[in-house]
């Protein structure tokens, strides 16, 4: 818990009460003391301290905070994600990885080889899936929460959805173990959007594929190596991040480097 | 499991007799039959196919191979790793993903922030970790075992064993939250080998960042946000396998693009 999350509704004039596991952080794990500032977010808002005016140091904690929020909510990721349902105990994993790493909207979508079981899963409810989205901002001190939609059904998401929403990004780019593209080919040298699509365990489907494929994606291979898909959401993002700084720095260059490496440079 | 992973004791002339839960694998979950071929690795040796002579199809479970193992091992990975010793669950984690991606050499060192009992984790006998090992081949379909080497104290680590190795590097990283280095500016723009080196839980101390940049380390931070280790090995790992590929791709077009970005195109 690297900042103390607050509900806005839990603010009163500039005033916090935190009880159980907030309150204990504070005065078990931080050790902070009456006067001492700590870190704190409003979920889905800004960033600043929260001086501690009261605690009480023993079971049950409680910590009285007075907030200055100062910093504004951080910029929203240039990156979104449609992953097809990941069996639960992964998906936890998942949400808190990719929540820390920063995403804007995560897209859960059904796949061919998607157990149908795992869309009766507790974890798709919001209550349950919150607390792993509050896990990955507590870490990375942030205070964004992704937007997760579900898609129960491949052809209305592919087909209707999809369409309508593609407008946004500058690059779409599918994950399949036969991609035909390579990852630095598909990053958009702007500070364009990006959508990054990921099949099940097993992999898309051909016809997946083609569906993807017409609406614009680039297919992309991760090399020889099979990862797991929690594995490879983490490495998927960085990859493209890493890529993204790099083709927008060149691209400031004076045009130095147009093109995703495939420019020319006269000599 | 992508791979039937076996070890080179087990073979007799071309012959290998699977049990347990290899041979389930095969019959259950690759549903295989008498004749039918599976893909297999010898641990630290080549890949190719086995072809199943004679098979248990109930339990205890047992399958005989012929072995064609046409295919050499795999390339060692450029990549090296020093980490501080994580939480044994954290470890179990990290080793089967790490090795999922690829790395040479996996050092486990102590730091300031790293709990003394961590060392006394069953997971750093061999019997155990190798298990983990194994994990991430059979996800990645790969045979060649990273190295672990265990450096109980750092000091000895960093002023005498660090400085004996490090010829092998063109590139020398250290993850840390105060770094000053862009990762792409530490990457080396040839094959030449990287390590990289990330801090426990808390991050290094300052004498710590102090001893790695005296050995010739460039700091490199990940940006406002904190990660936990395990996201931060496969997150760093991707990132630097992803610009290690654009800038080895760029010197080779004519030198067009050297100096890891920095160098100038004459117009």
């Amino acid at each position: 818990m690297n900042i103390i999350l607050v509900d806005t509704r839990e603010v009163s004039g500039k005033k916090v009460s935190l009880t159980e596991i907030r309150a204990e952080h504070i005065v078990k794990v931080l050790r902070s003391n009456v006067g001492d500032n700590v870190r704190v977010g409003i979920v889905g808002g800004g960033r600043g301290t929260g001086r501690i005016l009261s605690m009480s140091v023993k079971y049950p904690f409680e910590v009285e905070l007075e907030l200055d929020i100062c910093e504004p909510v951080s910029a929203l990721s240039p990156l979104d994600l449609i992953l097809a349902l990941p069996r639960p105990i992964m998906l936890k994993r998942i949400l808190a990885q990719v929540t820390a790493l920063g995403v804007g909207t995560i897209h859960l979508i059904h796949a061919n080889r998607v157990e149908k079981s795992f869309w009766s899963a507790g974890i798709l409810c919001e209550k349950e899936y919150r607390v792993h989205l509050l896990h990955g901002l507590e870490q990375a001190v942030d205070t964004r929460l992704p937007e997760i939609r579900l898609h129960k059904r491949f052809k209305p998401f592919v087909e209707d959805y999809l369409p309508s929403s593609l407008a946004g990004y500058d690059s779409r780019i599918l994950a399949h173990p036969a991609g035909d593209s390579r990852l630095v080919d598909l990053i958009p040298g702007s500070s364009g959007r990006v959508v990054l699509a990921i099949g099940p365990e097993g992999g898309w489907v051909d016809y997946e594929v083609r569906k993807f494929r017409e609406q614009g994606f680039g297919v992309c291979s991760m090399g020889e190596r099979i990862l797991k898909v929690d594995t490879a959401v983490v490495a998927l993002h960085s990859g493209i991040m890493a890529l993204r700084e790099v083709v927008t720095a060149s691209r400031l260059k004076k045009n130095q480097f147009p093109g995703s490496l495939n420019g020319d440079c006269s000599q």
